[in-house]
Protein backbone atom coordinates (compact mmCIF):
# COMPACT_ATOMS: atom_id res chain seq x y z
CA UNK A 1 0.00 0.00 0.00
CA UNK A 2 1.49 3.39 -1.17
CA UNK A 3 2.55 5.04 2.06
CA UNK A 4 -0.56 7.96 1.59
CA UNK A 5 -3.12 5.59 1.74
CA UNK A 6 -1.46 3.57 4.84
CA UNK A 7 -1.96 7.16 6.88
CA UNK A 8 -5.64 7.69 5.44
CA UNK A 9 -6.47 4.34 5.95
CA UNK A 10 -4.95 4.69 9.99
CA UNK A 11 -6.50 8.15 10.32
CA UNK A 12 -9.98 6.87 8.85
CA UNK A 13 -10.24 4.03 11.43
CA UNK A 14 -9.59 6.45 13.90
CA UNK A 15 -11.99 8.75 13.14
CA UNK A 16 -14.39 5.80 12.83
CA UNK A 17 -13.83 4.91 16.44
CA UNK A 18 -14.78 8.76 17.50
CA UNK A 19 -18.28 8.51 15.59
CA UNK A 20 -19.51 5.23 16.43
CA UNK A 21 -23.18 4.36 18.30
CA UNK A 22 -24.27 7.30 19.58
CA UNK A 23 -22.17 10.41 19.05
CA UNK A 24 -23.24 13.52 18.66
CA UNK A 25 -23.54 14.29 15.14
CA UNK A 26 -22.36 18.04 14.67
CA UNK A 27 -19.36 17.53 17.16
CA UNK A 28 -19.13 14.10 15.03
CA UNK A 29 -19.12 15.92 11.28
CA UNK A 30 -16.88 18.71 12.60
CA UNK A 31 -14.06 16.16 13.76
CA UNK A 32 -13.98 14.54 9.78
CA UNK A 33 -13.44 18.22 8.70
CA UNK A 34 -10.70 18.96 10.97
CA UNK A 35 -9.07 15.88 9.45
CA UNK A 36 -10.01 15.32 5.64
CA UNK A 37 -8.83 16.85 3.40
CA UNK A 38 -5.68 16.63 4.90
CA UNK A 39 -2.47 18.98 4.53
CA UNK A 40 0.83 17.21 3.24
CA UNK A 41 0.91 14.81 6.10
CA UNK A 42 4.66 15.13 6.73
CA UNK A 43 4.72 14.26 10.42
CA UNK A 44 2.83 10.89 10.27
CA UNK A 45 5.16 10.42 6.86
CA UNK A 46 7.90 10.99 8.42
CA UNK A 47 6.91 8.46 11.48
CA UNK A 48 5.95 5.72 8.56
CA UNK A 49 9.27 6.01 7.05
CA UNK A 50 11.40 5.96 10.04
CA UNK A 51 9.30 2.52 11.13
CA UNK A 52 9.92 1.43 8.02
CA UNK A 53 13.95 2.19 8.20
CA UNK A 54 13.74 0.07 11.45
CA UNK A 55 12.46 -3.03 10.11
CA UNK A 56 8.35 -1.64 11.04
CA UNK A 57 7.62 -5.33 12.55
CA UNK A 58 4.54 -4.32 14.39
CA UNK A 59 2.86 -2.33 12.09
CA UNK A 60 -0.43 -1.76 13.32
CA UNK A 61 1.43 -0.14 16.24
CA UNK A 62 2.62 2.26 13.84
CA UNK A 63 0.09 2.84 12.04
CA UNK A 64 -2.30 3.79 15.11
CA UNK A 65 0.68 6.29 15.82
CA UNK A 66 0.62 7.91 12.65
CA UNK A 67 -2.52 8.65 13.12
CA UNK A 68 -2.10 9.64 17.14
CA UNK A 69 0.54 12.35 15.57
CA UNK A 70 -1.50 13.82 13.14
CA UNK A 71 -4.51 13.56 15.23
CA UNK A 72 -2.40 16.12 17.72
CA UNK A 73 -1.19 18.11 14.98
CA UNK A 74 -4.84 18.57 13.44
CA UNK A 75 -6.20 19.13 16.95
CA UNK A 76 -3.04 22.14 17.34
CA UNK A 77 -4.36 23.58 14.29
CA UNK A 78 -7.91 24.03 15.31
CA UNK A 79 -6.66 25.21 18.71
CA UNK A 80 -4.44 27.70 17.03
CA UNK A 81 -6.87 29.09 14.24
CA UNK A 82 -9.57 29.86 17.26
CA UNK A 83 -10.47 33.80 17.73
CA UNK A 84 -8.09 33.93 20.72
CA UNK A 85 -5.10 32.59 18.88
CA UNK A 86 -4.55 33.29 15.36
CA UNK A 87 -8.25 34.12 14.63
CA UNK A 88 -7.82 32.55 11.19
CA UNK A 89 -10.97 32.72 8.62
CA UNK A 90 -9.31 29.71 6.52
CA UNK A 91 -7.14 26.60 7.13
CA UNK A 92 -6.18 24.38 4.19
CA UNK A 93 -8.29 26.02 1.51
CA UNK A 94 -11.65 25.91 3.32
CA UNK A 95 -13.17 27.69 6.58
CA UNK A 96 -11.35 27.14 10.02
CA UNK A 97 -12.95 24.85 12.25
CA UNK A 98 -14.50 27.59 14.44
CA UNK A 99 -15.68 29.28 11.27
CA UNK A 100 -17.68 26.58 9.83
CA UNK A 101 -18.67 24.78 12.87
CA UNK A 102 -19.02 27.42 15.75
CA UNK A 103 -16.40 28.15 18.45
CA UNK A 104 -17.92 25.71 20.94
CA UNK A 105 -17.78 22.86 18.53
CA UNK A 106 -14.22 23.83 17.29
CA UNK A 107 -12.49 23.85 21.03
CA UNK A 108 -14.05 20.17 21.57
CA UNK A 109 -13.02 19.30 18.25
CA UNK A 110 -9.67 19.92 19.77
CA UNK A 111 -10.15 18.10 22.95
CA UNK A 112 -11.49 15.06 21.20
CA UNK A 113 -8.61 15.09 18.83
CA UNK A 114 -6.09 14.87 21.79
CA UNK A 115 -8.34 12.24 23.62
CA UNK A 116 -8.37 10.32 20.31
CA UNK A 117 -4.78 10.09 19.77
CA UNK A 118 -3.77 8.46 23.33
CA UNK A 119 -6.80 6.23 22.90
CA UNK A 120 -5.64 4.85 19.47
CA UNK A 121 -2.47 4.38 20.96
CA UNK A 122 -3.03 2.79 23.90
CA UNK A 123 -5.86 0.12 22.10
CA UNK A 124 -3.28 -1.11 19.07
CA UNK A 125 -1.32 -1.89 22.13
CA UNK A 126 -3.65 -3.69 23.92
CA UNK A 127 -4.79 -5.23 20.82
CA UNK A 128 -1.23 -6.63 19.27
CA UNK A 129 -0.21 -7.74 23.16
CA UNK A 130 2.57 -4.47 22.34
CA UNK A 131 1.80 -2.85 25.56
CA UNK A 132 5.23 -1.53 26.71
CA UNK A 133 5.71 -0.05 23.01
CA UNK A 134 2.13 1.67 23.50
CA UNK A 135 2.96 3.23 27.03
CA UNK A 136 6.58 4.50 25.37
CA UNK A 137 5.03 6.11 22.30
CA UNK A 138 2.00 7.40 24.71
CA UNK A 139 4.53 9.06 26.98
CA UNK A 140 6.89 9.98 24.10
CA UNK A 141 3.53 11.56 22.42
CA UNK A 142 2.33 13.68 25.29
CA UNK A 143 5.80 14.75 26.21
CA UNK A 144 5.81 16.78 22.80
CA UNK A 145 2.38 17.66 23.05
CA UNK A 146 2.29 19.20 26.33
CA UNK A 147 4.51 20.84 29.00
CA UNK A 148 6.76 22.11 29.78
CA UNK A 149 8.37 21.11 26.25
CA UNK A 150 5.63 20.39 23.91
CA UNK A 151 3.89 21.98 21.53
CA UNK A 152 1.22 23.61 23.78
CA UNK A 153 4.77 24.89 25.74
CA UNK A 154 5.46 26.78 22.37
CA UNK A 155 2.13 28.06 22.00
CA UNK A 156 2.39 29.12 26.06
CA UNK A 157 5.31 31.03 25.10
CA UNK A 158 3.64 33.40 22.76
CA UNK A 159 1.74 34.77 26.03
CA UNK A 160 5.49 35.35 27.70
CA UNK A 161 7.02 39.01 27.81
CA UNK A 162 10.24 37.44 27.98
CA UNK A 163 10.96 34.42 25.88
CA UNK A 164 13.35 31.58 26.09
CA UNK A 165 14.07 31.18 22.59
CA UNK A 166 15.73 28.25 22.16
CA UNK A 167 12.28 26.58 24.03
CA UNK A 168 9.98 28.33 21.95
CA UNK A 169 11.40 27.20 19.00
CA UNK A 170 12.34 23.43 20.32
CA UNK A 171 8.50 23.48 21.64
CA UNK A 172 6.34 25.16 18.99
CA UNK A 173 8.07 23.80 15.78
CA UNK A 174 10.48 20.79 16.31
CA UNK A 175 8.48 19.12 18.82
CA UNK A 176 6.13 16.99 16.70
CA UNK A 177 8.85 16.21 14.53
CA UNK A 178 11.05 15.10 17.05
CA UNK A 179 7.75 13.24 17.81
CA UNK A 180 7.61 11.92 14.40
CA UNK A 181 11.16 10.46 14.07
CA UNK A 182 10.91 9.49 18.20
CA UNK A 183 7.44 7.76 17.36
CA UNK A 184 8.44 5.75 14.56
CA UNK A 185 11.43 4.37 16.20
CA UNK A 186 9.11 3.33 19.11
CA UNK A 187 6.68 1.59 17.11
CA UNK A 188 9.33 -0.79 15.61
CA UNK A 189 11.02 -1.57 18.95
CA UNK A 190 14.27 0.74 18.27
CA UNK A 191 15.99 3.43 20.91
CA UNK A 192 13.91 6.82 20.31
CA UNK A 193 17.23 8.68 21.30
CA UNK A 194 19.09 8.02 18.17
CA UNK A 195 16.32 9.46 16.25
CA UNK A 196 16.25 12.70 18.18
CA UNK A 197 18.10 14.66 16.17
CA UNK A 198 16.81 13.79 12.60
CA UNK A 199 13.44 14.67 14.07
CA UNK A 200 15.41 18.56 15.53
CA UNK A 201 16.55 19.51 12.10
CA UNK A 202 13.78 18.27 10.15
CA UNK A 203 11.75 20.60 12.40
CA UNK A 204 14.33 23.21 11.91
CA UNK A 205 14.52 23.26 8.55
CA UNK A 206 11.15 23.50 8.40
CA UNK A 207 11.21 26.55 10.27
CA UNK A 208 13.87 28.79 7.92
CA UNK A 209 11.81 27.52 4.47
CA UNK A 210 8.96 29.05 6.34
CA UNK A 211 10.81 31.70 7.06
CA UNK A 212 12.09 32.64 3.18
CA UNK A 213 8.39 31.42 2.40
CA UNK A 214 6.90 34.14 4.05
CA UNK A 215 9.99 36.50 2.42
CA UNK A 216 10.20 35.51 -0.27
CA UNK A 217 6.37 36.30 -1.03
CA UNK A 218 6.37 39.12 1.09
CA UNK A 219 8.66 40.55 -1.83
CA UNK A 220 7.75 39.38 -4.72
CA UNK A 221 3.82 39.08 -4.37
CA UNK A 222 3.25 41.40 -1.54
CA UNK A 223 5.89 44.08 -1.63
CA UNK A 224 6.62 43.71 1.79
CA UNK A 225 9.97 43.94 3.31
CA UNK A 226 11.43 40.49 4.70
CA UNK A 227 10.95 39.80 8.52
CA UNK A 228 8.00 42.01 8.32
CA UNK A 229 6.24 38.84 9.78
CA UNK A 230 7.95 38.69 12.77
CA UNK A 231 5.30 40.80 14.83
CA UNK A 232 6.17 38.82 17.92
CA UNK A 233 9.86 39.30 17.77
CA UNK A 234 10.02 35.73 17.25
CA UNK A 235 13.71 34.89 15.68
CA UNK A 236 13.52 34.64 11.15
CA UNK A 237 16.56 32.98 9.54
CA UNK A 238 16.02 35.39 6.55
CA UNK A 239 16.13 38.80 9.27
CA UNK A 240 19.38 37.35 10.61
CA UNK A 241 20.94 35.70 7.47
CA UNK A 242 19.27 37.39 4.53
CA UNK A 243 17.59 35.19 1.54
CA UNK A 244 20.88 33.22 0.67
CA UNK A 245 22.16 32.80 3.95
CA UNK A 246 18.35 31.42 5.13
CA UNK A 247 18.52 29.15 2.20
CA UNK A 248 22.05 27.95 2.45
CA UNK A 249 21.30 27.53 6.16
CA UNK A 250 17.96 25.56 4.88
CA UNK A 251 20.17 23.64 2.80
CA UNK A 252 22.83 22.58 5.40
CA UNK A 253 20.24 21.72 7.67
CA UNK A 254 18.68 19.01 5.60
CA UNK A 255 21.95 17.53 5.11
CA UNK A 256 22.73 17.37 8.21
CA UNK A 257 19.55 15.82 9.12
CA UNK A 258 20.61 13.54 6.27
CA UNK A 259 23.73 12.83 7.73
CA UNK A 260 22.12 12.36 11.34
CA UNK A 261 20.39 9.37 10.17
CA UNK A 262 21.49 6.31 12.38
CA UNK A 263 22.32 2.76 10.77
CA UNK A 264 19.61 0.61 9.77
CA UNK A 265 18.10 -1.73 7.53
CA UNK A 266 16.47 1.24 5.61
CA UNK A 267 18.80 4.08 5.81
CA UNK A 268 19.17 4.69 2.04
CA UNK A 269 15.38 4.67 1.33
CA UNK A 270 14.91 6.82 4.82
CA UNK A 271 17.75 9.25 3.45
CA UNK A 272 15.58 9.43 0.13
CA UNK A 273 12.52 10.93 1.56
CA UNK A 274 14.06 13.34 3.37
CA UNK A 275 16.04 14.89 0.06
CA UNK A 276 12.14 14.79 -1.30
CA UNK A 277 10.58 16.19 1.65
CA UNK A 278 13.62 18.87 1.45
CA UNK A 279 12.83 19.52 -2.72
CA UNK A 280 8.80 20.14 -1.67
CA UNK A 281 9.71 22.53 0.97
CA UNK A 282 12.51 24.47 -0.06
CA UNK A 283 11.39 28.08 -2.05
CA UNK A 284 11.68 28.86 -5.45
CA UNK A 285 13.74 32.18 -5.46
CA UNK A 286 13.34 34.79 -7.25
CA UNK A 287 15.55 35.34 -10.77
CA UNK A 288 17.74 38.27 -8.85
CA UNK A 289 19.04 35.48 -6.07
CA UNK A 290 20.39 33.59 -8.71
CA UNK A 291 24.10 33.53 -8.39
CA UNK B 1 -1.57 8.58 54.55
CA UNK B 2 -4.82 10.01 54.55
CA UNK B 3 -6.69 9.61 51.05
CA UNK B 4 -6.86 13.07 50.37
CA UNK B 5 -3.18 13.85 50.83
CA UNK B 6 -2.69 10.77 48.97
CA UNK B 7 -4.64 12.00 45.99
CA UNK B 8 -3.18 15.90 46.27
CA UNK B 9 0.20 14.32 46.22
CA UNK B 10 -0.18 12.88 43.12
CA UNK B 11 -1.37 15.86 41.66
CA UNK B 12 1.91 17.41 42.61
CA UNK B 13 3.88 15.07 41.38
CA UNK B 14 1.89 15.43 37.71
CA UNK B 15 2.41 19.16 38.03
CA UNK B 16 5.92 19.32 39.15
CA UNK B 17 6.46 17.15 35.74
CA UNK B 18 4.31 19.82 33.86
CA UNK B 19 6.14 22.83 35.40
CA UNK B 20 10.08 21.15 34.90
CA UNK B 21 12.85 22.29 33.24
CA UNK B 22 12.52 25.56 30.56
CA UNK B 23 8.33 25.71 30.82
CA UNK B 24 7.02 28.97 30.03
CA UNK B 25 6.11 30.46 33.56
CA UNK B 26 2.39 31.97 32.83
CA UNK B 27 1.14 28.72 31.53
CA UNK B 28 2.77 26.76 34.29
CA UNK B 29 1.25 29.73 37.04
CA UNK B 30 -2.03 28.74 34.89
CA UNK B 31 -2.04 24.89 35.55
CA UNK B 32 -1.42 25.15 39.43
CA UNK B 33 -3.97 27.53 39.54
CA UNK B 34 -6.79 25.22 37.81
CA UNK B 35 -5.91 22.57 39.97
CA UNK B 36 -5.40 23.79 43.05
CA UNK B 37 -6.76 23.95 45.67
CA UNK B 38 -9.22 21.70 44.37
CA UNK B 39 -12.92 20.59 45.32
CA UNK B 40 -14.10 17.72 46.78
CA UNK B 41 -11.72 15.69 44.24
CA UNK B 42 -14.67 12.80 44.67
CA UNK B 43 -13.61 11.40 41.24
CA UNK B 44 -10.18 10.59 42.33
CA UNK B 45 -11.40 9.59 45.79
CA UNK B 46 -13.72 6.93 44.47
CA UNK B 47 -11.34 5.62 42.15
CA UNK B 48 -8.83 5.56 45.46
CA UNK B 49 -11.38 3.91 47.25
CA UNK B 50 -12.47 1.40 44.41
CA UNK B 51 -9.05 0.66 44.20
CA UNK B 52 -8.72 -0.73 47.86
CA UNK B 53 -11.65 -2.62 47.67
CA UNK B 54 -9.65 -4.20 45.38
CA UNK B 55 -6.49 -4.85 47.26
CA UNK B 56 -4.55 -1.70 45.71
CA UNK B 57 -1.46 -4.13 45.15
CA UNK B 58 -0.08 -1.21 42.39
CA UNK B 59 -0.36 2.04 44.21
CA UNK B 60 1.38 4.12 42.24
CA UNK B 61 -0.59 3.22 39.08
CA UNK B 62 -3.51 4.17 41.59
CA UNK B 63 -1.84 7.32 41.89
CA UNK B 64 -1.34 7.85 38.59
CA UNK B 65 -4.95 6.78 38.10
CA UNK B 66 -6.54 8.97 40.44
CA UNK B 67 -4.30 12.58 39.04
CA UNK B 68 -4.92 11.68 35.70
CA UNK B 69 -8.85 11.70 36.60
CA UNK B 70 -8.38 15.02 37.99
CA UNK B 71 -6.28 16.11 35.21
CA UNK B 72 -9.29 15.46 32.80
CA UNK B 73 -12.06 16.78 35.32
CA UNK B 74 -10.13 20.42 35.69
CA UNK B 75 -9.35 20.30 32.23
CA UNK B 76 -13.33 19.99 30.59
CA UNK B 77 -13.67 22.88 33.97
CA UNK B 78 -11.04 25.23 32.26
CA UNK B 79 -12.57 24.80 28.58
CA UNK B 80 -16.68 24.73 29.84
CA UNK B 81 -15.85 27.98 31.97
CA UNK B 82 -14.54 29.54 28.28
CA UNK B 83 -16.27 32.61 26.69
CA UNK B 84 -17.99 30.06 24.20
CA UNK B 85 -19.27 27.84 26.82
CA UNK B 86 -20.77 29.16 29.81
CA UNK B 87 -19.02 32.34 29.76
CA UNK B 88 -18.12 31.83 33.71
CA UNK B 89 -16.50 34.41 35.73
CA UNK B 90 -16.00 32.51 38.93
CA UNK B 91 -15.06 28.81 39.41
CA UNK B 92 -13.92 27.33 43.04
CA UNK B 93 -14.23 30.40 45.01
CA UNK B 94 -11.75 32.23 42.75
CA UNK B 95 -11.35 33.88 38.97
CA UNK B 96 -12.27 31.34 36.55
CA UNK B 97 -8.67 30.70 34.74
CA UNK B 98 -9.63 32.32 31.56
CA UNK B 99 -10.60 35.04 33.89
CA UNK B 100 -7.28 35.18 35.77
CA UNK B 101 -5.02 34.22 33.02
CA UNK B 102 -6.33 35.29 29.37
CA UNK B 103 -8.37 32.93 27.25
CA UNK B 104 -5.44 31.61 24.80
CA UNK B 105 -3.52 30.62 28.59
CA UNK B 106 -7.64 28.76 29.72
CA UNK B 107 -7.27 27.11 26.10
CA UNK B 108 -3.72 26.00 26.58
CA UNK B 109 -4.24 24.73 30.27
CA UNK B 110 -6.66 22.15 29.34
CA UNK B 111 -5.34 21.29 26.20
CA UNK B 112 -1.70 20.76 28.87
CA UNK B 113 -3.73 18.77 31.72
CA UNK B 114 -5.33 16.67 28.91
CA UNK B 115 -1.69 15.93 27.56
CA UNK B 116 -0.72 15.29 31.37
CA UNK B 117 -3.19 13.48 32.55
CA UNK B 118 -2.10 10.75 29.70
CA UNK B 119 1.94 11.41 30.39
CA UNK B 120 1.01 10.25 34.12
CA UNK B 121 -0.52 7.14 33.33
CA UNK B 122 2.11 6.25 30.70
CA UNK B 123 5.21 6.90 32.68
CA UNK B 124 3.59 5.03 35.82
CA UNK B 125 3.10 1.44 33.40
CA UNK B 126 6.36 2.19 32.07
CA UNK B 127 8.26 2.76 35.37
CA UNK B 128 6.39 0.03 37.54
CA UNK B 129 6.48 -2.51 34.66
CA UNK B 130 2.40 -2.45 34.69
CA UNK B 131 2.04 -1.71 31.24
CA UNK B 132 -0.74 -3.63 30.18
CA UNK B 133 -2.59 -1.84 33.64
CA UNK B 134 -1.43 1.33 32.14
CA UNK B 135 -2.77 1.12 28.75
CA UNK B 136 -5.77 -0.27 29.56
CA UNK B 137 -6.22 3.04 32.27
CA UNK B 138 -5.52 4.95 28.52
CA UNK B 139 -8.05 3.15 27.05
CA UNK B 140 -10.91 3.29 29.93
CA UNK B 141 -9.95 7.61 30.34
CA UNK B 142 -9.76 8.94 26.74
CA UNK B 143 -13.04 6.65 26.55
CA UNK B 144 -14.88 8.60 28.80
CA UNK B 145 -13.50 11.60 27.97
CA UNK B 146 -13.53 11.91 24.42
CA UNK B 147 -15.56 11.04 21.56
CA UNK B 148 -18.34 9.25 21.40
CA UNK B 149 -19.83 8.66 24.67
CA UNK B 150 -17.23 10.55 27.32
CA UNK B 151 -17.54 14.29 28.60
CA UNK B 152 -16.50 16.11 24.98
CA UNK B 153 -19.71 13.90 23.78
CA UNK B 154 -21.39 15.40 26.28
CA UNK B 155 -20.62 18.99 25.91
CA UNK B 156 -21.11 18.42 22.12
CA UNK B 157 -24.81 17.41 22.64
CA UNK B 158 -25.26 20.64 23.82
CA UNK B 159 -24.96 22.26 20.18
CA UNK B 160 -27.27 19.85 18.56
CA UNK B 161 -30.82 20.56 17.90
CA UNK B 162 -32.21 17.32 18.91
CA UNK B 163 -30.88 15.83 21.49
CA UNK B 164 -30.45 11.98 22.60
CA UNK B 165 -31.35 12.67 26.52
CA UNK B 166 -29.61 9.23 27.31
CA UNK B 167 -26.51 9.76 25.48
CA UNK B 168 -26.74 13.45 26.76
CA UNK B 169 -26.35 12.28 30.85
CA UNK B 170 -24.33 9.36 30.62
CA UNK B 171 -21.59 11.53 28.56
CA UNK B 172 -21.80 15.08 30.70
CA UNK B 173 -22.60 13.84 33.64
CA UNK B 174 -21.98 9.91 34.13
CA UNK B 175 -19.10 9.45 32.16
CA UNK B 176 -16.08 10.73 34.59
CA UNK B 177 -18.10 8.46 37.21
CA UNK B 178 -18.13 5.31 35.75
CA UNK B 179 -14.17 6.26 34.59
CA UNK B 180 -13.52 6.49 38.47
CA UNK B 181 -14.88 2.83 39.57
CA UNK B 182 -13.52 1.82 36.01
CA UNK B 183 -10.19 3.16 36.85
CA UNK B 184 -9.82 2.21 40.14
CA UNK B 185 -10.14 -1.69 39.62
CA UNK B 186 -7.99 -1.34 36.30
CA UNK B 187 -5.23 0.23 38.79
CA UNK B 188 -5.76 -3.53 41.36
CA UNK B 189 -5.96 -5.65 38.05
CA UNK B 190 -9.52 -6.37 38.53
CA UNK B 191 -12.08 -6.59 35.90
CA UNK B 192 -13.30 -2.86 35.17
CA UNK B 193 -17.08 -4.10 33.27
CA UNK B 194 -18.49 -5.45 36.88
CA UNK B 195 -17.65 -2.03 38.25
CA UNK B 196 -19.44 0.12 35.47
CA UNK B 197 -22.46 0.23 37.30
CA UNK B 198 -21.57 2.02 39.99
CA UNK B 199 -19.97 4.49 38.72
CA UNK B 200 -22.87 5.11 36.21
CA UNK B 201 -25.61 5.08 39.44
CA UNK B 202 -22.75 7.12 41.62
CA UNK B 203 -23.45 9.75 38.45
CA UNK B 204 -26.95 9.82 38.50
CA UNK B 205 -27.35 10.46 42.04
CA UNK B 206 -25.06 14.14 41.72
CA UNK B 207 -27.06 14.58 38.54
CA UNK B 208 -30.19 14.34 41.06
CA UNK B 209 -28.53 15.91 43.93
CA UNK B 210 -27.84 18.82 41.51
CA UNK B 211 -31.11 19.18 40.39
CA UNK B 212 -32.15 19.50 43.83
CA UNK B 213 -30.03 21.89 44.88
CA UNK B 214 -31.06 24.27 42.39
CA UNK B 215 -34.41 23.77 42.82
CA UNK B 216 -34.16 24.15 47.03
CA UNK B 217 -31.72 27.25 46.54
CA UNK B 218 -33.92 28.64 43.95
CA UNK B 219 -37.30 28.19 45.99
CA UNK B 220 -36.20 29.23 49.29
CA UNK B 221 -33.13 31.85 48.29
CA UNK B 222 -33.40 32.92 45.15
CA UNK B 223 -37.62 32.65 44.85
CA UNK B 224 -37.51 31.42 41.18
CA UNK B 225 -39.17 28.38 40.52
CA UNK B 226 -38.33 24.93 40.08
CA UNK B 227 -36.63 23.57 37.05
CA UNK B 228 -36.05 27.54 35.60
CA UNK B 229 -32.80 26.75 35.29
CA UNK B 230 -33.33 24.23 32.40
CA UNK B 231 -32.48 26.68 29.78
CA UNK B 232 -31.35 23.65 27.77
CA UNK B 233 -34.46 21.74 27.78
CA UNK B 234 -32.21 19.21 29.44
CA UNK B 235 -34.84 16.64 31.77
CA UNK B 236 -34.81 17.71 35.05
CA UNK B 237 -35.46 15.51 38.32
CA UNK B 238 -37.23 18.03 40.26
CA UNK B 239 -39.09 19.53 37.22
CA UNK B 240 -40.20 15.51 36.41
CA UNK B 241 -40.70 14.10 40.06
CA UNK B 242 -40.87 17.12 42.59
CA UNK B 243 -38.52 17.54 45.07
CA UNK B 244 -40.27 14.76 47.15
CA UNK B 245 -40.33 12.28 44.27
CA UNK B 246 -36.88 13.71 43.42
CA UNK B 247 -35.21 13.38 46.73
CA UNK B 248 -36.70 9.47 47.02
CA UNK B 249 -35.05 9.20 43.53
CA UNK B 250 -31.75 10.14 44.97
CA UNK B 251 -32.16 7.68 47.83
CA UNK B 252 -33.40 4.68 46.12
CA UNK B 253 -30.05 5.39 43.24
CA UNK B 254 -28.01 5.64 46.45
CA UNK B 255 -28.96 2.53 47.50
CA UNK B 256 -28.52 0.74 44.27
CA UNK B 257 -25.48 2.15 44.21
CA UNK B 258 -24.17 0.58 47.17
CA UNK B 259 -25.92 -2.57 46.56
CA UNK B 260 -24.15 -2.59 42.68
CA UNK B 261 -20.33 -3.23 44.95
CA UNK B 262 -19.08 -6.33 43.57
CA UNK B 263 -18.05 -9.35 46.29
CA UNK B 264 -14.50 -7.96 46.93
CA UNK B 265 -11.91 -7.43 50.00
CA UNK B 266 -12.76 -4.06 50.96
CA UNK B 267 -17.01 -3.78 49.76
CA UNK B 268 -17.78 -2.67 53.46
CA UNK B 269 -15.40 0.05 53.78
CA UNK B 270 -16.34 1.27 50.12
CA UNK B 271 -19.75 1.24 50.53
CA UNK B 272 -19.55 3.00 53.90
CA UNK B 273 -17.75 5.61 51.63
CA UNK B 274 -20.36 5.85 49.19
CA UNK B 275 -22.53 6.25 52.20
CA UNK B 276 -20.60 9.33 52.92
CA UNK B 277 -20.33 11.02 49.95
CA UNK B 278 -24.26 10.38 49.60
CA UNK B 279 -24.62 12.03 52.90
CA UNK B 280 -22.50 14.63 51.63
CA UNK B 281 -24.23 15.41 48.72
CA UNK B 282 -28.29 15.11 50.06
CA UNK B 283 -29.68 18.49 50.13
CA UNK B 284 -31.00 19.50 53.28
CA UNK B 285 -34.89 20.33 52.33
CA UNK B 286 -36.89 23.45 53.62
CA UNK B 287 -38.71 22.18 56.71
CA UNK B 288 -42.26 22.69 54.51
CA UNK B 289 -40.75 19.22 52.67
CA UNK B 290 -40.80 17.60 55.81
CA UNK B 291 -43.18 14.69 56.48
Amino acid sequence: MPLSHRIEAALDRALDRARAGAAPPRLSAALDYAIKPGGARIRPTILVSVARACGDDAPALTDAAAAALELIHCASLVHDDLPCFDDADMRRGKPAVHRAHSEPLAVLTGDSLIMLAFEELAAAGVRDAAEARSGQLVMALARRSGMPGGICAGQGWESEPQVDLHAYHMSKTAALFIAATEMGALSAGHDPEAWHDLGALIGEAFQVADDLRDAVLGESDLGKPAGQDDLHGRPNAVAQLGVIGARDRLSDTLAGAIASIPSCPGEAALAEMVRRQAEAIMPVLPARYSA
